[in-house]
């Protein structure tokens, strides 16, 4: 029996030996050129940092159906299931991670965040011209990135589309995110869709798309998107609590921002069906005139009404539920590890 | 032999029919779903009107290789050259009219321009969050109605790769342009080829892609590409053209902005070469606040330098040369609808 320790030690050991490698391949796929400030500014929050949680799941989902042990296959030459000519599956990795950073640059835009990985915003380091264009460039360099896997055509075409309906709705959640912003009768159901919508949709993405590029079942193709979309809500609900939580030096940006600017999260929904004057939690709508101290007392009425502890069970039950659901893959370390990586995504500090 | 004025007669009725039929297919492509107000958004320019010159392009060009008469064709189940499985060329031309929405509209938050088509631009209109998000959003759809066509998955392939590859290079193109506006010194070959990234990729991708839905040869496929690059490069120089001599309430925006707003054009690149203070020209920059009467003096001195009817002659260059690149086509009417189409470019009004 291995500590939760040990077990957390583990996960956090794979996922930065996958990120090392992602982050190898990130200016192999997305080269400076001219011009060069355009790429430089669609690299500059790729380059800033990141988890590379996408990507790592991606990976490992291409291993646990390659029934390979960890890290022993060659991600730019992968072997599908029928045999068929070798996969780039890295290509499907950093295709998601460049998604990822298209949607955090426009996002930062939208909210007009200042501070995004402890870095400036795209749009504050260069421009709002240059942060539209760079997200613009990183779109369609996504796909051009995820036609270079080289996977069978027909597999291509069913990635990409995948991919283009995934924008899509990332598109569609981030709109209702903005409207919810401006409702007070939000219910957790409708805040789960949103959710699923603008940030679950992509870990379900990179579950998936392994097993679409190298000829999975449908059957596996579904579990896997339902697994992606599982702990992809779970992860935003677990940002959601750390939002509240953790420090703004190890968060990157100010602590308690989602409650300044009004953000609509799992926790403010429960607490407002529980009669908390959410609206009046914080005075400020100014992200750098709040105090630490009015959101250790956000905090403590959100913990009162038992709105963190709701949150933290919902994300339990979901991360539990798409462990279930790929239980069908082959019984491998790389299974496991996915396993690891969801409950990681709730147990992680930051 | 047909007078010049029928010849222009018919084929902008040639264009108009084609755009009933664009016009019809766009809400079918593109329907009004939730969130509406980002769908709204994301249609309000298409709706607004528009010439539909790339996706009347895209399906002259499908006739002319198919080699059938103008308009006998189902668009919607188009036969290919092989007589494999029927293409939807209507959802090519959508997507490409897409993907110039979505240009536009990033391009007038980036510009902070008031009007597009004589309606408020969409970040007026709505507001910034609301235009960056439905320019996403008709990225991704765009992707998503390429893949409508039901061609052959490696032809899919390829057409998701020039739509994509379009759309880097008109974000490149777009990024050119930004900083051009700071420079003096641009040669008219540096902006020819910003042109071509900005704007006659999108023509280049319209003229080529029924050639590869449709299963043509490289060659053929190539010749079309050229041909796009011609007469897409010409009809921006006629836009900047235009932009000169149109009276406002006819191109729907202020006349002369582009001078306003320091935008190279090969008009000013040529005066500044001819000695002219271009800068000088005119000498607000807020199109709110210039006069009519300065613009016409701005006019008369390009015009004395010969850099309007540099810029005519260099236009009809290029059509001349796409309308030679397309003689490899069969002799029908759509390829002579074709060359008139490139005609058209230039001498169009507005």
């Amino acid at each position: 029996m291995t500590s939760p320790e040990a077990r957390e030690e583990a996960v956090l050991e794979a996922i930065r030996q996958r990120r090392e490698q992602v982050n190898e391949a990130i200016p192999e796929e997305l080269p400076i050129q001219r011009p060069e400030r355009l790429y430089e500014a669609s690299r500059y929050l790729l380059d800033a940092g990141g988890k590379r949680l996408r990507p790592a799941v991606l990976l490992t989902t291409a291993e646990a159906l390659g029934d390979v042990d960890p890290l022993s296959a060659e991600y730019r030459s992968f072997t599908p299931l029928d045999e068929s000519g070798p996969v780039d599956v890295m290509a499907a990795a950093v295709s998601v991670e460049v998604i990822q950073s298209f949607t955090l640059i426009h996002d930062d835009i939208m909210d007009d965040d200042d501070l995004r990985r402890g870095v400036p915003a795209v749009h504050k380091e260069y421009d709002l011209e240059t942060a539209i264009l760079a997200g613009d460039t990183l779109y369609s360099k996504a796909f051009e990135i995820m036609l270079d896997t080289r996977a069978e055509p027909d597999r291509i075409v069913e990635a990409l589309d995948v991919l283009a309906t995934t924008c899509t709705k990332i598109c569609e959640g981030q709109s209702l995110d903005v409207t919810f912003e401006e409702r007070t009768d939000v219910s957790p159901e409708e805040y789960l869709e949103m959710v699923e919508q603008k940030t679950a949709v992509l870990y379900a993405a990179s579950a998936s798309l392994p097993a679409i590029l190298l000829g999975a079942d449908e059957e596996t193709i579904d579990a896997l998107y339902g697994y992606g979309l599982d702990i992809g809500r779970a992860f935003q609900i677990q940002d959601d609590v750390l939002d509240l939580t953790v420090p703004s030096e190890r968060l990157g940006k100010q602590r308690g921002s989602d409650l300044v600017e009004n953000k609509q999260t799992l926790i403010t929904v429960h607490a407002r069906n529980e009669g908390v004057d959410v609206d009046g939690l914080v005075d400020t709508d100014d992200v750098d005139a709040v105090t630490e101290a009015e959101i250790d007392d956000a905090v403590a009425e959100l913990e009162a009404a038992g709105s963190i502890s709701y949150a933290n069970e919902t994300a339990r039950e979901l991360v539990e539920q798409g462990k279930d659901r790929i239980e069908l893959l082959p019984d491998n370390e790389a299974r496991d590890l996915l396993c690891d990586v969801a409950d990681y995504l709730i147990e992680r500090g930051y």
